[in-house]
């Protein structure tokens, strides 16, 4: 199955929204930042994440930005500054 | 010359530090969340951008994060839930 790697990013204004964001989103990646996730997702995963982002967010307060990096093994479009978080493995395995 | 859509995304511990690099950041690209811009750069202006945020930044508490997107005019890599702010016009000028 095809995976490409996201960053998921999320300005959510409700502490309990939040939470719950943050909570739904480990199951489909790994925490980059405090409210940055990298995914690597299949289409269907991707669908499924929406879907139960959807769910959550107040569509008029909150905003979630997804951005399809491409292939999950290209690690030269990332450069840090101070401290880093280690990138995803290739192949995250959504449970 | 050649700019490249970056997105830049900030973990910073101290207020006055993140006042410091949300200001700075403005003169670099356009806010895309509370702590995400979008930038479009030329490699002269990431090294100006990063060596601005270095200056700025307590390497042991913050974290940065930026990612090469290619090309400005590639929106297609964009998805959006909530509210969104636009993308930046194509070809920002660094002032």
């Amino acid at each position: 199955m095809l995976r490409r790697r996201y960053l998921v990013a999320y300005d959510i204004r409700s502490p309990h929204r939040l939470r719950l964001v943050a909570k739904r989103m480990e199951d489909f990646g790994d925490r980059a930042q405090y409210s940055v996730f990298l995914c690597d997702l299949t289409r269907a995963d991707v669908a499924d994440m929406t879907y139960t982002l959807d769910q959550i967010i107040d569509p008029t307060e909150d905003r979630i930005l997804i951005v399809d990096l491409g292939q999950p093994d290209d690690t030269s479009r990332f450069e840090f500054l101070g401290r880093r978080r280690p990138l995803p493995a290739t192949g995250h395995r959504v449970v």
